[in-house]
């Protein structure tokens, strides 16, 4: 217990439907905490011919992609400094929060303010989470930062977060939090 | 569709039945972007008699409380230096990482690291976020720091995002992001 | 076979549920024509915290008044010249087809219009019908006149037809048709 | 909500499948007047070899043609005075009432009835309408007549009702109205 | 795996829902070896308002009593000799087939076959076994014979199995086998 | 009613879903006494790509053979003394009850017992009987047997019973009740 039964259009990859079990699964567990074993989630598909809803037939709409994978894409695009595409992946009306930098709303902002704090800066990821919330999709991205500062020495190591909001396949908002300026702080300190 | 029904030991309150409803819907919704309005979810509870797992009857697990409760209060008794409370909903191994200090074990290690760098801080939240990974429960809390610097002078609005994760019902690890260090750069500047 | 599971939230009186549980097993030996033992209809109603379309609860729409029941006091309203009562369960826009006499729109113009034709009209009933058809349910009355003509000598045995069409709980259009003329064209030979 | 799910054994057209679903939906909306997108049906087919009623297996009872087809054809057939292919649709003790002509028994009785009231006739089609109740399919058409009376002149626009009853797929019943004696008498007002 | 669900009639006890899930489980694990942790048996109760067949609500009937039960008040009788509580309980055609004594087919018959066998015999039970077989119950006990020769002295620990057919709640065959004669016999063998 | 519903990993064969379909029938029928007719098995299979338990997918463990024809090949073995193949359908720790020969372990035991009994042996069955308890697969064989006595006489209609315990595909117990030596004692009375 709990025996989770999903009816589902035909139409979706075994992928797509071993996602969807995989999330009814986490949220049976996030409420009932279930012997892991005992939590049972069966997918069963319908035909199209076989479902109507309000007497008509349906069209299963496509599965979303993974987000994570969406993110992914995302950052690297913006590693390559593939404006363009990193660009099409955005919403209308999308934001981003930096540390110091609050409601950035354009790339090339982003880069015109990155420019004095870097030369480059490169993410090893640690970690990608997605949930759902309501129509959102939060996406979170853990890791470590490196590069080279302005005056071109190194760094790495230096921890980060990205929170992303995605709606309807868009990234709507994007908020970043990192170590770099007590990293900063803290060579400033040895320098000293 | 989707249509997804679930079938729960009775015992379960209105409200933990509510909160798996819409952990069910969220979960759909993170696979199929179906119309809102076309996910139903259905909970049937089952009387325990009426249900045999093994030819054995069952008792239901007393369902988890809200993770982000559970977190709400283990950040109040922090701020209220509740140190026994705090540390009674910790598992062991519990470990925390802060901007430049990995590895904190205890609370009062946490504490002693902490002196230096501020009077007091508090926190106002913006956001709590929780969401199971396999056995794990992540937390997300993200709100705005506030407090006084050690010379007494005040700060405020200084973004955070604390992760938890929690395992049978106590936390086993957090991690913390914060502008404080940004913060503190922009003040010696200013200063200067 | 068939098999029927009807989940339905829970609200329903008895009667309704049984009207429901009839009109899906008729539903189904509409198609199939199988030994009526075999026939299974099950409701399950389910509490209204137990369902989430959309991750909102819903809270269940009246049933239905029986529609037979309700054209039933429409004609007995209009028997007895309550004309606001029978006013009162027509739709706007609502339109009657009597022999002879297409496109009455008021229940004046069809008094007006029966005034000359008979002192008086009474419906024996054989038999009420009702079904649905996507939005409107179709409801048919049949069974024999009997009245006055004009000029008082009495009629009885007059076969008629009525067809209801009604949308939301209102009667948005009447069909008519009877031997009337038939049983004055006979008379007629009869005198002559 | 209603969430109707149909277990049917597997075998039956796509066309047989939806005819069901939509008989299914409208059977829900008579007692239910939910949103219709919010009437969901779903048909489960189950293999032969996965079904047993009473320890055997069953093999599914072919479908009912649509009734409506096959009244139209015994219509057609009448119209084409196909007697013998008419006659083969009618159930034993089959009886028809039409204006002035209750109980007719053979087609032939009919056929002289009518002989002295028209030419021919012919009917131009508005609507057909099937419904079960209990062991009998009910089918209503619609539409209005026309042909030539006796002395050649042409009519039209003459409406009818025609009211079948089916059982085991034979026509054991026909009632029939219309306004012809209301047309007569019109014609023959207008004459004098 | 499996999950199986019984859909049943409201009415029936506790007791009398678990000893159907019980049957259930074993009835799965007799076909499919899965870990008997795996095999979930829920059980719905419909109330009787919610369930139709063939249009007609059904009055549940009343469940068998535990036919182990049965057979031990049917035996428990026959050692009393409470010949009218033992009758009450066998169909028509009843018969019982015992070592070199088949057919027989009235309890005195039994009385005057075992007279000379025995002074008296009772049954010390090991176990009582109950499974269904289409139209037919078949119960087996087990268990050891104790009493006394017809020349007093005494005898025990004699292995005897007896299988019971139950029909509609009546005995309709019983058929024993002991190890009667062949401890007479080892008993003469001793004595030679 | 009561309407079953198995859910089952997919890849058992028809044979099997059948074998479990009846076994499910018979133990509804143990306890509830519906109309056979009345009483439905729909098995539905799961494919494994929709199925997970504990968030994992799982392999349907393959059914057990028919417990009834393990026995019967197991009998076969013997009475052809193939007591290789005999052995391997044995479990660690089996043992054997025959009349006045209980606990005997192994197979040599066994025909060392019956040498000076019978010359030979076999069995004519009448009926083969499998139910599960539990973890235990029961299994009864009826019906008579025949062979020679030492003196090399024939014997034939001796009623038999044998009862088994079956575990994880091997039997663990076998107990034997006959009318042998009744037969004897007959014999020796007829002789004297």
């Amino acid at each position: 217990m709990p025996v989770i039964e999903a009816h589902l259009l035909e139409g979706y990859s075994e992928d797509e439907r071993q996602r969807l079990a995989r999330a009814l699964t986490d949220a049976a567990c996030l409420v009932i905490p279930a012997n892991p074993d005992a939590v049972t989630v069966m997918i069963r598909e319908v035909p199209k011919a076989n479902y109507m809803r309000g007497g008509k037939t349906r069209t299963p709409a496509p599965a979303r992609s993974d987000p994570c994978d969406q993110i992914r894409a995302y950052l690297a695009a913006m590693e390559a400094r593939n404006i363009g595409t990193a660009r099409s992946m955005l919403a209308e009306g999308f934001v981003m929060n930096f540390p110091a930098a609050p409601g950035l709303r354009t790339l090339e902002e982003l880069i015109a303010w990155a420019k004095p704090r870097y030369r480059f800066v490169k993410k090893a990821y640690d970690n990608f989470e997605a949930f759902q919330q309501g129509q959102a999709t939060i996406i979170y991205a853990t890791g470590t930062l490196y590069g080279e500062w302005p005056d071109g020495t190194a760094f790495e190591n230096i921890r980060f977060i990205d929170r992303f909001e995605m709606s309807d396949g868009k990234i709507t908002r994007q908020d970043v939090w990192n170590d770099m300026a007590e990293t900063k702080a803290n060579l400033a300190r040895a320098h000293n």
